[in-house]
């Protein structure tokens, strides 16, 4: 499988997303400002892969930050988790993980520089073990949920790419076809950044698993005749009420099953839950630049100064989640009692 | 306002609708063939303007016909309706267009070839100007039914571009916003072709009707947002019962405008009506090639040899429409028995 993202010597090496799927081409990234303009500019993209990103881009900046004293190294450590968590706004894996690099640091940071060093660069590659880990428990998880046999439809790509393997809700439908299921993928190719054409289709075409490409606004169509049988996509942030802020577009496809009356699966891991937000209302959405809509592959498609709205992300309210598979189980409505509960079990080990 | 097209002693000129909105080219077809692949590759689009480009390469197929007698004429003639009527499956008024030439014909087939030529030529004009004077009563009727002030949206293009000047769905904006109304449109960009970016808002900026482009994906969050205040949509075709065949994707934006409340109004002249298909399961719709989906200005955006559904256009049913505005008059629920109303009412003159 794809190696999404990877700690080496030399810093953190990324497939380039954005060349996807003509061109496979690898960069690494030999400074934190390096890695935060992979993740400002999706080289890097998904909710769990920029979180372990940032945390390796944490660890790489603090190894190499030029300082005399834990005082000193601390100072740039701080910055440098701030550059990190300034590249996007609406992932909660991001300040997650940052959070955990910066609990890491406290908590040894009595030692001397090199064990500091070399404990952060430690905690990250553990966060990327935890996060293949996660995934895989997701699809024993959530495998059963989806058909015997049928059409699946997800939105943007929460696969292997968006994780450090096998992917969250890619996951599942890997865990299902894996278990003997046959199922066809429908993957919306979700404007502007094509996830779903240029990323899912490239991920689950590379496995064998059949996949379709649509419009995503085929989505309705595709259901009304009878070819989708489940919905699985990932997400960027939940609320602790089961309120899902995950890529522009899910609320409209989870619209489209609510009408149908066809199941509408969210997959993530425990760190895109985020108990402290109450609700969707309280989840900042980030906007980004107009050329993405404006332009495509260098072309102009649009009139010179139009206005464009381009949100990257858009919240779905719990009342249209069927299920909400995590690694510590599958959460059901009512979500702020289910999620509540799945937040006392023990984290899942790497 | 741009022409769309126009008959002219050379031939049928279009602007080319793949160009715009970067450059405004114009073509000349001089032969009914150019016209057919004009309609077949979308330099001309929309169903009011598909049906008079089609009716004018009759006229100038026949006017160009090498024929010795009118029965050599008839032979020519009938196999140059046949070319124009295999361009493109879905939208009526192509079928339309043509009866209305053969009828010309016959009414006036034992004349000499000559006075049959420029008959059909007449005709062919005529219904250029029908279409105008039908979009216009369509602004009258509808424009009452849009917000004094806030948001449309609006899917494709069914604007003076899809028609031979004013617009359909356009057309009622442009009446209401003369009427004073202080409206702003948002335009799906519809993939794949875009008519949505690139021709809905290069057409509105040139009218300066302030607009805002979102890809289709977003139409659900802008609804969440209180932005749309209603949404208004052309058709290819509106069965008896009031199901309308239109751009893939406008029956989503039906159940996204269904689940908030908002109206949702479909806007065509008389001759998109097809009284005599029943519902919306009668309707053939188009598949088109899976490269508009794959590949995007000559760039590839999906893997190689991956499946893709490219259907043109969908179905929405009549229960998600909300009133269907024609130059005769505007129909509501029940459609069964206010379309058969209108059907008996006189034609709009031009």
């Amino acid at each position: 499988m794809v190696k999404t993202l990877e700690w080496t010597d030399a810093g953190v090496r990324f497939i380039d997303q954005t060349k996807l799927p003509t061109e496979e081409v690898y960069v690494t990234c030999g400074t934190y400002q390096e890695v935060a303009d992979a993740i400002y500019t999706m080289i890097v993209r998904g909710a769990p892969a920029i979180g372990v990103a940032a945390a390796m881009g944490v660890a790489l900046g603090t190894r190499d930050a030029n300082a005399n004293s834990v005082s000193e190294l601390r100072t740039q450590f701080d910055q440098i988790c701030e550059t990190l968590a300034a590249t996007r706004p609406t992932a909660v894996n991001l300040f997650w993980a940052i959070r955990r690099m910066k609990n890491t640091f406290e908590s040894i940071s009595s030692q001397p520089m090199a064990s500091i060093r070399s404990a952060l660069i430690k905690e990250a590659q553990q966060m990327y073990l935890e996060d293949i880990a996660a995934c895989e428990a997701m699809g024993r998880n959530g495998a059963v949920l989806l058909p015997k046999t049928g059409g699946v439809l997800t939105h943007c790509n929460a696969g292997a790419l968006a994780t450090c393997g096998y992917g969250t809700a890619l996951g599942v439908i890997r865990s299902a076809v894996a278990q003997g299921s046959k199922i066809n993928v429908y993957a919306d190719e979700t404007r502007p950044f094509l996830q779903g054409s240029r990323l899912t289709a490239w991920e689950l075409n590379q496995d064998g698993i059949p996949t379709t490409v649509i419009a995503d606004n085929m989505a309705g169509a595709m259901m009304k005749q009878g070819k989708i049988h489940a919905v699985i996509v990932g997400a960027d942030r939940i609320a602790a009420n089961g309120d899902v802020a995950n890529k522009i577009g899910t609320y409209t496809v989870a619209i489209l099953a609510k009408e149908h009356g066809i199941p509408f699966y969210v997959a993530a891991p425990w760190s895109t839950v985020d108990l402290a937000t109450p609700n969707g209302d309280h989840i900042v959405i980030e906007q980004r630049a107009s050329s993405e809509v404006t332009h495509f592959a260098g072309k102009q498609v649009a009139p010179t100064g139009i206005r464009v709205e381009n949100p990257a992300f858009d919240v779905t309210p719990n009342k249209y989640v069927t299920a909400i598979i995590t690694e510590r189980g599958v959460a059901k409505p009512s979500y702020s009692e289910s999620l509540q509960e799945l937040g006392r079990k023990e984290p899942v080990p790497a």
